[in-house]
Formats: C-alpha cells, sequence, structure tokens
C-alpha cells in the first residue's frame, strides 16, 4: 500500500574543514590516486569543531529555508543517525535544544539502524504523518564518523565523511503523486559483527577504556565479506520488492544506493544489471557519509535535474546488522 | 484515531543478582530503612554477568512463549532501551544474532528516548501494524543501568535496577475491544542536560576517557528539579490527552507511571488527583528500570488481575529529553 507521503524538501550541510585524499596518500605513503582508484573518494569532510549536534541542526536549518518553515512547523524531530552525541538523552532533543523556547514542546527521538537509520525513520515516521499522526517530521541526521576512526587503519580512514542531512515528511494532497511506493528490509544478524564499534556504551564502558582494549573503541569493518554478500544478496532481495508493486527496474529512474564504496557500488551495478546513467554516485567529494549518504545523493540528483517530481526512484543500502534496505518513491 | 492493535504479551527478566537497600545503607553509612523511605525501594537486581542483550533476549523469550509464538513469527524487532550494547550495530540486531539462523531476515532496528523509548516505540510500531506493513512486531528492552552508575553517588545507586521486557504487538481483530486509543509526547529541551550521560558516544568518546573527565562516563541527574518540572506540567498535559479522547480519570482501571521514584509518584498521584488503588506502584522490589519501567508495571498489574482485557489503562512517564509521555489503551 502507497503512502501519500511527500519529501518536502531535503537540507545538507558539510563541516568546513576537507581532508583531500592526496594528503592521506602522503600520511600512508601511497601513490598518487591511489585511494580513489580504490575507493573512489577525492576528498570528505572532517570536522575540527562542530558535534554533531551542530552538523545535524545545520541541515535541519537548510531543510526548513527551503521548505519555506520554521521549527515550531514540525510535528517530531527524529535524529536518524549512525552518530550519536551522548548515550543520555536522545540527540534529537540536543538538537531541538539549540532552536531554544521555539521548538517547546515538539516530541524527540532517536531511531538507529546505523547507515540504514535514515531510510528506517523514513518508513517509520510515513505511517504516522500517512495516518495524520503528525502532520510534518523532521528527520535528522548528523554524521561524524571521523572521530569514530582509527587514523592508522588506511581502509576505514580513507573511506568515511562528516556530513549532514536531514528530511521534512509531510503529507501530500490528492493533487500530488508524491508517495512513498513500498519499502523493505531484512537483518541477518549471523553477520552483525563484521561491521562493529564495540567500545563506548554497556558490553564495554567508556570507563573501561585502557592501552589494551584501545582498539575496540574504534570503528572496525569486514568490508570485503559484507560487499560481497550485499552483492550476492541484493538482487533477489530487491526483485521481490520490485515484484510485488508491479514495477521493474525499467520503471525507476534513478537508483540512490547508500554510498559504501565505489568498488562496492560498481560490483552492485553489475549485478542488478542497472543501465549506464541511472545509479547516482557521488562518493568521490563525501566519501561514506553513513545514514547521511542515500538522502544526500538524492537531494544531488533532484538538484542536477536527474530526479524530478514524479519520477520513480529506487533508494537501497546496506548497514551493520547486517541489513539489507530498499525504499520505493514517487519524488 | 484510535489503532485497532493488541498487546498480545509481555515477558521480563530480571538478572539473578539482587542487592538489598539493607546493604546499600551499610555501605552508605544509613539507618535502616532510609534508603526506601526516600525512593521507595527495598531491594533491585544488578546484572553481574548478562549483558543487556541477554537481559532483552531472556524477556522476548518470555513474551514469545506467553504468546505461544517463535521467533520466526515475528515481523520486526525494535530494541526500545536507554541501554545499548554498543554504538555499531544496532542492539536488536545483536539480539536477533541470539536466536541464530531462526531470525534471518527479520528487519531489525534501535528506537531511544531513555526511559520513554518503550512507550515511544509501542506508539510508533503501532501504525506500521495497524496499516498491516508488520503483522507482529517485538519492543525489546534490556536496562542495564547498574554499569552506568557512579557507586559512590547515594541518589542515583540507590534508585536504579537493571530488568527485561519485551512486548509483543499484533493486528486485532473486529471481535476484540484492544486497543490503542491515543498517544502523546512533548519534549522540553531547555532542561535536555538535567538527566544525562555525556561521555561514551561522539561529544566525549569512550577513548577519552582519563582520570579528570571521569565523571563524565557515570550518569548524573537533577532528579529534584525533574520530579518538580513534571509534578508541574504533567496535569495539563494529561487534562488535554483525556479531553481530547471524551475520557476522564473516571473511565481509567489503573493509572500505570513509569517507576521514577516513590517521593516523584506520590507528589504526581497527588497533583494529578489519583484515587486511592488506582495507580499501579512497584518500585519496591525493581528500582526505576529505566524503559522497562512502564511495560514491566504493567505486566505485573495484569498478572495481579488488577487490569482485564477491555479496562482502559493510562500509561505515563518522564525521561531525559525532558519528555513528557502518556498512553491510553484498552488492554
Amino acid at each position: 500500500m502507497a503512502l501519500q507521503v511527500k519529501i518536502k524538501s531535503i537540507g545538507n550541510y558539510f563541516p568546513k574543514n576537507i581532508i583531500t585524499s592526496e594528503a592521506l596518500e602522503k600520511q600512508f605513503k601511497l601513490s598518487l590516486g591511489e585511494i580513489a582508484r580504490k575507493n573512489g573518494v577525492i576528498s570528505r569532510h572532517w570536522s575540527d569543531k562542530e558535534t554533531c549536534i551542530d552538523i545535524g541542526k545545520n541541515a535541519l536549518d537548510n531543510a526548513l529555508k527551503k521548505a519555506d518553515l520554521k521549527i515550531k512547523d514540525i510535528d517530531c524531530i527524529v535524529w536518524a543517525a549512525g552518530t550519536a552525541a551522548q548515550l543520555i538523552p536522545c540527540t534529537a532533543s540536543l538538537v531541538a535544544q539549540k532552536y531554544g523556547a521555539e521548538s517547546s514542546g515538539i516530541p524527540c527521538f532517536d531511531i538507529n539502524a546505523t547507515c540504514l537509520s535514515s531510510l528506517f525513520a523514513v518508513e517509520t515516521l510515513s505511517y504516522l504523518v500517512e495516518a495524520g499522526k503528525y502532520r510534518r517530521v523532521a528527520i535528522v541526521c548528523g554524521e561524524q564518523p571521523s572521530l569514530a576512526l582509527d587514523k592508522k587503519n588506511l581502509i576505514t580512514t580513507t573511506l568515511f565523511g562528516d556530513a549532514g542531512c536531514a528530511i521534512i515528511l509531510e503529507k501530500g494532497d490528492n493533487t500530488e503523486t508524491s508517495r512513498i511506493i513500498d519499502s523493505k528490509f531484512e537483518t541477518f544478524a549471523e553477520f552483525s559483527q563484521l561491521t562493529r564499534l564495540k567500545g563506548g556504551a554497556s558490553i564495554l564502558p567508556g570507563y573501561q577504556f585502557n592501552k589494551e582494549n584501545k582498539s575496540e573503541y574504534f570503528f572496525q569493518m569486514d568490508g570485503e565479506k559484507i560487499y560481497k554478500y550485499a552483492a550476492k544478496n541484493m538482487p533477489i532481495f530487491l526483485k521481490n520488492l520490485l515484484l510485488r508493486n508491479n514495477l521493474s527496474l525499467d520503471d525507476i529512474k534513478m537508483v540512490v544506493p547508500h554510498q559504501s564504496s565505489l568498488l562496492s557500488l560498481k560490483l552492485m551495478k553489475k549485478k542488478l544489471g542497472i543501465t549506464e546513467g541511472k545509479m547516482f554516485v557521488n562518493i568521490e567529494k563525501l566519501g561514506n557519509t553513513v545514514a547521511a549518504s542515500i538522502p544526500l545523493a538524492l537531494m544531488e540528483a533532484i538538484e542536477k535535474g536527474l530526479v524530478e517530481r514524479g519520477d520513480k526512484v529506487l533508494l537501497l543500502g546496506t548497514s551493520a546488522g547486517l541489513t539489507l534496505g530498499a525504499m520505493i518513491i514517487e519524488y
């Protein structure tokens, strides 16, 4: 059942500090251009002063401005990111705090599914918007993976970037075709430790940090295993989603994937049989921006005129869990 | 608009290790019975071996058993707790992992609003169950606040307890009156730092832990300010919720509050004008169990025969944020 819910606007924000792959190539003693050849990233933002709260708040400001709305026009603020500011309270309330009295009373909570947090949040909150529980919801994402990177780890250090993104959802009216056609998620928890940040929460609290367990307080991933699993299983996963909506890839104007890494995107494109120019890639200047990745790519595709109102778009990605996720929207 | 969504079952789990207030009174050099007189807690569970994943999984096992279901009958697993196991992946997937291949493919994500996580999750997921997106959802909560307590802080150490709770939601049929009548949340973010655990995530990562900032890696709260604010604002908040449903407290069979502390519950009872025996309190043997608190209290009220199918129940509480929340259900 399609939901008559519209992406009213998408806002973005990038921390000012830019780290080029050239600089990292010098640091890791790699040849010029080697990083981009492997993961596709030429430069990325790494915040040096702003917190994830600032990053998310600035993205929300941008989304509000584009929609000509004020924070008081929002009925619910949902933080949807792999990054959290504090363990308590939820990060959504720390974003709301930045708006002062204007945000007073707006319910705040967080949704977390790492790289798919924003897609899970769009699915979940769309049902509340559709039912009229909330007229308008802000899904806010402020990713700061740079803080979780072991800067001696070549693979992860060169891949991730900080960025913010915010989506405003509202109920569409009968004159519009904008809607969320369908979405699907599947978690394969046997692979839940392939992507992990073990230290900081309750299994290994921050106060247990020491020289011996140091590595557990930084992000670790077995990227190759994830890409292979995703490339193997995404085709049938997507086929089922398209089939149950009587759609094929031919009906899709643009595939907007989570910008996991260029190698994995190329593999996915081949496995899915996506024709040239139909998969949007913007990893070069951003890197993998976790849950900000899909909405940022969608926003750029829209701004470049590659996606227009009424076009069918396929959003898809994988996240730690291991979760496969996809959503078909009519923008 | 009421949702025809039914609480199919509620499961619980308590870590074996019990800490009596008597033992804590000796430790803090207090007179016998002083702790219970202040916060109402006679004993609480503090897990010594089990993780929050074990606690949540055991509670889910109990809920599945009561509903005569297997994990494969669940369409979505949502972790809804103030406690998270790791920063990555989401804790729901770590619970799913415990079920092995049986849980393969079930989507997993986390919802966090500290003490109101479970109530937010019930509200949010009910819309997806109502719309038929998921037939049946498991909301799993494994709270382990004991790990976040500065054991030299008398107020917080004597108040909190570890516990697990799981709720299975499913679509009701036309022969049943079970439904979610209405719910409401309001966040007042100017008070977002009154309850906080700053260290461990991105504002103050685990790897920055040292002797000087140690206190920031433990839970801190200004309980009195929260209770006063809640007691002042909850009456009008609740009045609005009841009014818009043409209900009064007389229509409510039982008020089931978040077991924040006995003092705050007494203050709330007085301010709301709740008659004797109509507010369920079970803080004595559990302490404040964060987001497990409301569903555990509801479960005990049901088991004691104080709430039966068809009875109207008012669930309410406050959480870090600062958020006020309430839900009216017909059990």
